[in-house]
Parts: structure tokens; sequence; C-alpha cells
């Protein structure tokens, strides 16, 4: 991954959170890997940057991707990943800010960051958000890459297939899953997960009510109606508007 | 759960964490079910006092469970549940503040909020708490199903039974457990976990150290001579005092 | 554990993170146990000074060992536990401040201090920091023993063998391992997900930023030239200079 795909990737996510018709956004690599991370050659041109007087040259060149990051883990849609060869560095960071991630056993990861004598600066703060920080220690700090098995045991991915034909097979399963839930009601929830301010348990139970509330006075102005046809919708025991040819409500424990 | 169960389990809450007699409380299902849920007729009881102009009618009523959620979760004593059947939405919040939680592999457990067009307002934050941010964003955004194998894998679930009788055998074994454990010394260690201050850490072990302090000066006023009979006890080889009946110090590890 | 242990381990600590000689502490027991506990005489010596009118006795014995946790814990050092025997207490404390921990199958887990009438002062906050909120509620409020697989299964122990000689060949691939990362680097990452000063995320990754900026800062200074170093070898394909006589960078994965 260089600048300009962060760039690029950055513009496309921009589109996607402010579009209504999407309902889900899947990062997934082209051809065989995931992503293997940063461009050496992006290391190359900070370091002639940084040589000709321009003091920030690094710090720009590394918070760019952080943003990158932030945004894909602030998006108000559901974020999943479809992981298969390798995810390093930063593509590693990628898949830890998605909401549900997909991955072949043959998956590849690591952080090898300090291995190549740099700290994983803008993706460890997401990796311990996932992982937690013991599992995070080992696999910062050791810099060791493991495989499927090891990611689907650590929580770092939430399905495990034999190979991507299978992963994507589960990708429809759960999109089909997503068209379930209400768009407006699940944007909310991603928020009281994350909690980007920070904000003390009782503050944020105050916002949670706030915004509860507020998905019925937006459904009485008609602007969006889906708290209230959802309830009507369970019991008049059939789909709500926004599943279109989704399954229906009923659904296997797993 | 209707607000009427609402109110009458946070005035028993209160009453139980008052009383110096009370060591444990233990939350279950009347029959079947652990609880299925929010009752749908408040909801329209909501909506109509919405449209009678109550602006905030909405925001009380979702705002008051989360009130019982923070009442249990901080309780001194220690809060177990016992589930079996369904414990979905709210039912599910509930568990989420339980120190300890026994359930049955029939036990049934679901967010289904956003399929109905909601986000869990009041639960989410707990669900976070006790599961961590990556397992509560598979569960809260797909508002999938699952049974009691999967919530104890994900850690929901701290024992796992057969059925409802061998869950009351856990549930004695642990009560047994629960009487070597000075009620005290429990009562701060419960509010160290929680850090409802939200304290930093430094700041957190000094209010810890002068919580231990404080065991000890409240003995010298024999107002709660625990930490020193505790001391006493393990050195004479015998049961303290606030063990009564309950089974001798020496267990086999686990 | 007595406080002239603690002492002692304050002090070894203290020359141990300031020497760049050093790039891994490791902790473990001389002979059967890794660590019992603290003193019981210890506390009869706080009773005796608190008896004799020095207020903050206790509070001050306490406190101590809540410093050697921080201290060991915020090392720019990889810290590593190897467990055999009872780790209890203040043991099992200095179990979960540690970056990695490897642990036989006997290895001997608990907290029992409510069982003593005391609670686990110093020790709470760090084992929810390694072992999250949930699993901390069982262990200590319920103050139950367990041994190394249950120890391996909820995360307390990275590597878990048969038996302590297994053990020492763990340490030795998890040492050679260790060379392979870049000791400055090593000392940020450690900083930036431990979180010191509990920055808010965007913050933290301003910070991070900075980090990795002042590694090419320095190494233009020549004081520190391990991340020109770094990239350099790896595009050369040979070893960085930090490694010496450590395996060569690919490795199988895990």
């Amino acid at each position: 991954m260089n600048l300009a795909m962060v760039e690029e990737l950055i513009q496309a996510l921009t589109l996607a959170n402010d579009s209504e018709k999407v309902r889900a956004i899947v990062f997934q690599g082209e051809g065989e890997n995931f992503c293997a991370g940063g461009d050496i050659k992006d290391m190359a041109q900070a370091q002639k940057r940084h040589q000709q007087g321009e003091a920030d040259a690094y710090y720009h060149f590394n918070r760019r991707f952080g943003q990158l990051l932030s945004l894909a883990e602030q998006s108000p849609k559901v974020v999943i990943a479809l992981v298969d060869g390798y995810a390093l560095g930063g593509g590693f960071g990628l898949v830890c800010v998605c909401d549900y991630v997909i991955a072949t056993k043959s998956a590849y990861f690591a952080l090898p960051e300090t291995s190549l004598g740099l700290p994983p600066a803008q993706i460890a703060p997401f990796v311990v958000k996932r992982l937690g920080l013991t599992t995070t220690r080992e696999l910062a700090l050791l810099a060791g890459a493991f495989k499927g098995e090891k990611a689907y045991a650590i929580n770092l991915v939430n399905t495990l297939t034999e190979d991507q034909e299978q992963a994507r097979l589960d990708l429809d399963d759960k999109l089909k899953q997503l068209k379930r839930c209400a768009p407006g009601a699940t944007a909310i929830t991603k928020s009281l997960l994350l909690n980007p301010d920070n904000l003390p348990q009782e503050a944020l139970l105050d916002l949670a009510a706030q915004q509860f509330s507020g998905q019925f006075t937006k459904a009485n102005a008609e602007a969006n109606p889906e708290a209230l046809e959802g309830t009507k919708a369970f019991m008049e025991k059939r789909p709500p508007a926004w599943m279109e040819s989704a399954p229906a409500i009923e659904q296997e424990p797993v």
C-alpha cells in the first residue's frame, strides 16, 4: 500500500460513508494477497524530502495512514474484510478496524515493524482495540508471523474458511444477514460501541437514550421511519421495509 | 421485562445492596426463560405519551432500564445469573452486568434490536464491557442468535451445564465458594475492578492502598474486624468467622 | 515476597531499564515456586507500626508493591515471566505485568486475598489489564485456584510447557526471536501499547507519528541509526546490525 492508494481509499470511504444507498463496505485484495504493508518506495521518498529540509516529511507520511484507519473504523456502515494471503503491517491494521473479518486458513498475518527497526506507530492502537493489550504485546513485541487458525483463535478473524471461494460464500451470508438490520440503528449502534469521544459510562448511557429517542422523533417527521416500521413489521410478522429481498426474520441460532 | 418489573428490580436490588446479611444476588427467570427482552406494550405506551406531547417519553422509558443495569453492575454484592431459555435484548444486558454467569446449553442469546429498527441503546455499553469491542461488534451489528456453547466460548458464560438442575448444583457450589470470601474485602475488590470513576492507573492504585489500609483502621475500631480476623484465622489454620458452615480453605485447583 | 525483596527488585529493574545492553528481563523463581505472595511477617510489622501511631503504615506497605508492578509494566525492555509452582497474590500480579508468560502445566495460580479478608489492592488493576474485566471478576471474587491449562485458556500464559526444562527451551526461542527486533523501536512500541498517559485515540496517533518521525531524526544525528539500518538491511537481504547472531529474518508462521 502506497500513499496514492491511501488517498484513493480515503476518497472511496468518504463517498461510501456519505451514501444512503451503501449498507456495507468490503475490503479485499486484488489477487493473492490482502495487503503486504506499506510501500518501501514511499519511505525512500520521505527520506529524500526530509533530507531536503522538510522537517515533517516522516510525520505526515506516517500520520496519513492512521487517518485512513480512523475513517474506516468510524464508518457508519458495517465494514468487512475478506483476507487471503499476506496481511502485514498496515494491512494488518486495516483488518483490525473492520467490524467483521472473514479469512482463509492460508491467510498470513504479522506485525514485522520492530524487526525492520520501526514501531508499528499508526497501527498499534488499533491492534490493541481489536485484540486487547495482552495478545498485542505478544504480536507486536515479538514480530512473529501466524496463519488463519491462530488468527481465528485470538479473535482477529470472525469466520475462518478453507479457501477464497468459501470466504466469498460466507461474505454473501453475512451481507444477507446485514440486510435484516436497519441502517440508521446500525450507525447509532456502531457509534455507541466505539464511543469515539471516550465518554464515561453514565454520559454514554444518557447519549444512548437521546439517540434511541431521536429515532422516533425523526420517524414522526417522516424523515426516517425505521424505528416505527421495525416495531410495526415485528407485530405484523412481516419483514421490515429495509430488508428488500433479505431472508425471513427467524434464524437458527449458531 | 416491562417498566413495572424494572422498578421492582431496582427496589429489590437497593434493599439487597444495603443489607449486611446479603452476600450474593442471583438473577434467574421464572419458568422456561431468563428474559426475552423489553415488553412491546411499553413501547406503545411511550409512543402514546410522545404523541400527547411528552417530549422525553422515549428517553425516560429507555434510560430507566440503563439505571437498573448500572445499579446491578455496581452492587457491592456478588451478582450471579442463572440462564436458561431466552436471554434477548434487555435480558442479554442483565446477563452482562453479572459477576458470574451459569447457563444451560439450550440457553438462547441474541441482541436483535437493529433488526427491529432500534439501537440496543442502554445495553450496548455493558456488552462491550463484558465481551470486549470485537465480539460485541459481531453480535450487535449482525443481530445473530446463538446458544450456550458459543456463549461459553466468548466468555459470556462462566459455567455451561447440560440443564437447569445441573445449573442449580453449580450455583450451590459457587455460593459455598463465595462464603470463603470476606464480604467487606469483596465489595472493595469489585469497586477496584469496575473503577466506576474511571481513575487513571496510579490514582486507582493510590485509592486501593487507602482502602487496604482502611480495612485495618476499621478493624481497630472493631466495626469490621475481617482483615485482622482473616490473617489470624490463616495463621491458626481455622476458617474465618465470616465462613459459617462453608467448606475448608484448601481447595483443589481447577 | 517480602518488602526487602520488593526493594531489591525495584533496584534491579531500575538498573536494567537504564542499561542499553539489556534487551529483555526475565522473572523466575528460585527453586520450585515462582512466588507464593506477600510475606505474612511484613503484615505483622505493619500492624505493629500502625499500633505505635504510624497512621500510614499499612498504606505504604501496600503501595510500595504497586510501585514495583508499575515499574515492571512500564519497562522499555521486553519483560518475560517463567512460571512453575505457586504464583499467588502478589506473584500473580507480577505475572500480569509481563509482556510474555511461559508456564508449566503444574504452575498453580490464585488470587486468594478476599478469602484472607483483604482486597488484592495493588494487584487487581493489573489483572484487569492482562485478563480483562470478565475473567478477573471470576478469579478475584471467587478466589479460586487453577493450574496451567486454565491459565493458558484465559491468556494469562502465552506458552504452556510440560515442565521447567521445556519452559527454558521456549524461553531461549523467545529470546532469539526478540534479537530480531530493534531495541529502540521495541521501547516505543511498548509505550504506545500501554499508553500510560491514557491519551485519547487521535492524540495517541499524533504522538505515534512524532515518535516514528523521531526515529529518523535521531538516525541522522547518528545517535541511533536503527530505523535507517533496518530498512537498508531489509533491502540488502541481510540481518540488521542489532541482531548479532540471531536467526535469519524469514520465519515459519505459527
